[in-house]
């Protein structure tokens, strides 16, 4: 084991730098040390470097960046013991108080004192170890790569959305937008046993993709009126709304599109985030009984992302199109930030 | 038992009349004939009467008027076996297909193909003589009024905005509006064991009737901004937000007001319908996951509301502010209409 | 068309025959008249004519057999109108009230006045013509055949067993028996996403069918003690009980090895029904708040066991061991009663 | 403040003693100390101390008993924020590890690292001091008593039960056992809105108590067989059977009944725990969907106790009917173990 730590530090906006003798961290007794092998990059990670803050999280002082990862245990602490040097692990990157009512209640993605990595003032995990709580550090079998494990950050976004609509066997779907997060979503929708999953995006790019991982019916809506979008879902799936929609672009056309495609009972579901205020049609929505429901982050879900992939019911190999060492730091963010080269997943081998 | 039927037919906007000779109804085999006894009027019905007509239900032909009631059975079909003549029943007033999808999930209330009284072109049943499905016809015991019976109406909408905010013991409210229907989920909510209930609107004269029911706090928000008000609720609340907020308003800054209120996972219920499309912070509410829910009527409420009000649980007599005959019907109308003389439920007693 | 109808006739226990001039069923405005193509045989069928009874219910006047079935719309009463003559249907056998608290609440399988086929009196589906409410006959897209169709009713269980019992992708589960029943369970929870599915039973040839339709790990369990085989589960399943343990055995071992095995928090599905008393350690399932829940048949499945089928998800073709026409009737039946040459599902094609 | 410490240890089976010179608490910085004022006996403290252990629970080293307190803060750990010295509070006794997945899925109470006041090998908090995470320290408003605030844990089995039960406004209900739980159970069943509570017992006595905190039917269960007595409850419930069971005796003969009493799709729940192994009428409650749920302990409760106590909607003070000082410790045992003098709780004021 090196014995030097080298990590992604963002200075400032605009200021995103390798530190090559970064310290150790030290390890409290219910910790593990990481040997960090995997880190995506997520558009959060993105806009950070771009804008220096996302609403009110402002980068005030260096931080490293990254929080998709995945390692093999170094170090562990000396209450731990579920866990090995040696094992391969999957990082939950959020870790809650762990005393709230949120904490107790299960529903700990919404502790209002988590600390989430890269997510200011808290360190994220692009370096090349990291300290992280044994419990939120889940081991990989066999059959599932430390890429994999990476990538199930993402995959919980995916997973925490299907459950928060009740998508099951037999549900149908619309999808709204086409980029990592939809697909995800779509991967996921499929692997709980949900034929139907329909997809709009304004790129008919992504569209191919979506339909390549197995959207049953794609449409692109540029130009197109909610109202007129939904309507042409409907007619695709046997003049029937869909049971749940999720958005994942997060702008008002779209939800728009979802309230007036999804049926009544059903549930829209918020994923994308970029409008703050919408202007939306809610006697539809609420003479209806359409729920509407954000989700924030995921709770519970590493469990069932390793349990998806290792069965093969996910795949998530098409989605990372591109490989960066740590030292094309900046090359690898271009990348991501452009979607060059129909960049979906742009993953760090550290 | 009388021959002859009157009914409160509506003919066209503006045109309600007693119509003396109204057709005696013919049962089918699984209906009861009702000897109508007590009649509430709804802001519905005199929506009906006021412009003729609410969202695409237009009156196109004479529509018998009313469906808040209850009555005394007068005759059975031959396949009823549950009620018999002289029974004293409360009526709910829709009766859907039995036969979609909605119907068979037990979402009843969202089947399309539903027949609800006074909704055109559905006949009423501000009538002396009405005919029901016997199984949509609910006996009440000897502790419960015919008066009580026909609140069960108003007071199911509080219990289904209850249930599908998940309201329970324990947990913290908000309502916004003290009308009719703010002060039936107030009453419910009551009963279901809750201690802080929370109050909005802006007339002092119905806050005081809200706090007179038990209200733990009440707030005129003439005036004031949505966040503002939010804010002075929470710091009613002890410095929490509130777990449900229950929106009897349907204006866009009484939803405002309830998703700011409202705590991370918990949930606003949309009752109240004005205005049709809102401008929402969903940003906000998506992030904390504050499920938004609308209501649309009720299901399978009866058996409950009839429970509350034998218990005593729930007391509707002080919202039964004026009572009138049916040949004075327009005055009862013009009375609910104008709210006159702090007029909170009007009822005939037919 | 054919206009004359031919169906197997239970005259009393060990007397089933085929009647050759079976009136032809009457249509009621809502009712469909499907010509069947195909009937799976069922053990309740394989019991009424062994039994001439099953529980309380005995066969005390002719009836027809069978309930598993499928086939052509060949004529529609005239208030249907989502099918048409020429469409192809799975029948679901039950037709519910409509009119009790269990069919308004969705828990329509409960309705205490079910008509369902081939349970006395009420006439069953092995005929060349059967009248079926136009609501319980579903449309089957045409990449599911009438044989899967027919296939619905068995995995209709499987889907209602698994809701029941909260199994969703990244459960673990442990299914005790690996009869028809068991292997649907199977079948669908893997469906569902679940990597993890073990088996138990005393049939080393059913076991190996259970590997090859994609168990994780099959148990013999003969002879083994419930607790011991509770123990050798959970070390296959690295160490944790399971999340769901689904009994289709109806013993009471069984039934103690799923309470042993399964995880506190975690659920026992009672599927297969055998004792009707069982000396069972409540102490241990309470304890950990195992909860336990039986099924009767199932409700609101069909589109979902159609959705499974057209989507490959599921594929019951292997199940189907043994095809048959009407008129082998008794060595069809006698092959299904004795489990002969590794009979799983034997079907008629009529 | 005093700066001893006195404490009620249980060195082994039947050797209580109160010891004076007890060692004070340590704080870590997220605990309180607290003087502790009120102490409820529970039947496990009386088990404890009558036979050295429960089931696997072995006193083998001295242990304080004493679980069920309420106090007054007296100093607190240094990250402490929600709570300040003089504030009066109950503690609810179990402090999970936080770790597990039952602690991040918000069912903590099934924690296997649960430490829990006098479980061996864990201290009770019969004591004047007593150290406790701040998160477990329930602030009292001034409406609630330290007797009341005591009273929050058996108080919070009744909360488990009719949650798990799902209890509501309208649900008919069945205790069996009319002990200091079955009544509980009642109270808290009254709160929730529920009119009609039948209970069973064998003591006449323990009956008339119930029915004068509400049951609106008692039955003596001495000498009745469990579906003679299922079916006196289902007369007295207008012939139908009762939603929920909750059975507070733990015996063969009231589950059976219970399962008898309970409609088809409802619940019992499995409260009381004495036999370990039950026969029980599998077939009956499988076909019926009645699902079986024990409890243990209970989760998340205590804020809805205090909300139920402040709101008057629960009166716990006729359930207190003796009061002890803790000079009084074998007295007041004695009382609790013999049930004398109609002893519900016995309570030490310290």
């Amino acid at each position: 084991m090196t014995s030097t730590n080298r990590a992604a530090v963002l200075f400032a906006q605009d200021d995103l730098r390798v530190v090559d003798d970064y310290p150790m961290p030290e390890l409290a007794p219910t910790d593990v040390l990481v040997r960090i092998k995997a880190v995506g990059i997520c558009g959060s990670d993105v806009h950070y470097w771009t804008h220096g803050r996302i609403g009110d999280f402002v980068v005030t002082s260096p931080m490293v960046i990254g929080h998709e990862s995945a390692g093999v245990v170094a170090a562990v602490g000396e209450q731990v013991d579920g866990l090995a040097k040696g094992d391969r692990v999957a990082l939950e990157p959020g870790v809650p108080c762990r005393r709230c009512s949120h904490c107790k209640r299960g529903t700990y993605n919404l502790c209002a004192e988590m600390k989430f990595f890269a997510t200011p003032p808290v360190h994220g995990s692009l370096a090349t170890f990291v300290r992280h709580p044994a419990d939120f550090c889940f081991k990989l079998p066999d059959a599932v790569s430390l890429e994999e494990g990476a990538m199930c950050e993402p995959l919980s976004v995916g997973v925490h959305a299907c459950r928060r609509g009740g998508v099951a066997a037999g549900s149908t779907l619309l999808i709204l937008g086409a980029g990592p997060i939809g697909l995800v979503c779509l991967l996921v929708a499929k692997a709980f046993g949900v034929l139907r999953v329909f997809v709009t995006d304004v790129s008919d790019e992504r569209l191919a993709m979506a339909s390549k991982l197995g959207a049953a019916g794609v449409f692109n809506a540029a130009g197109v009126e909610a109202e007129e979008m939904a309507a042409r879902v409907r007619e695709a799936n046997g003049g029937e709304r869909v049971d749940v929609s999720i958005d994942c672009c997060g702008v008002e056309s779209a939800m728009k599109t979802g309230i007036h495609a999804t049926q009544s009972g059903g549930t829209v579901v918020m994923v994308g985030l970029h409008d703050p205020v919408m202007k939306l049609p809610m006697f539809n929505l609420g003479t209806r009984e359409v729920d509407l429901k954000g989700i924030f982050r995921y709770r519970d879900t590493y469990p069932t992302c390793i349990s998806l992939l290792e069965s093969g019911l996910v795949d998530v190999k098409p989605l990372i199109t591109h490989r960066f060492a740590l030292d094309e730091l900046l090359e690898a963010f271009t990348v991501a930030k452009e979607g060059r080269d129909g960049a979906l997943k742009v993953m760090f081998n550290v």
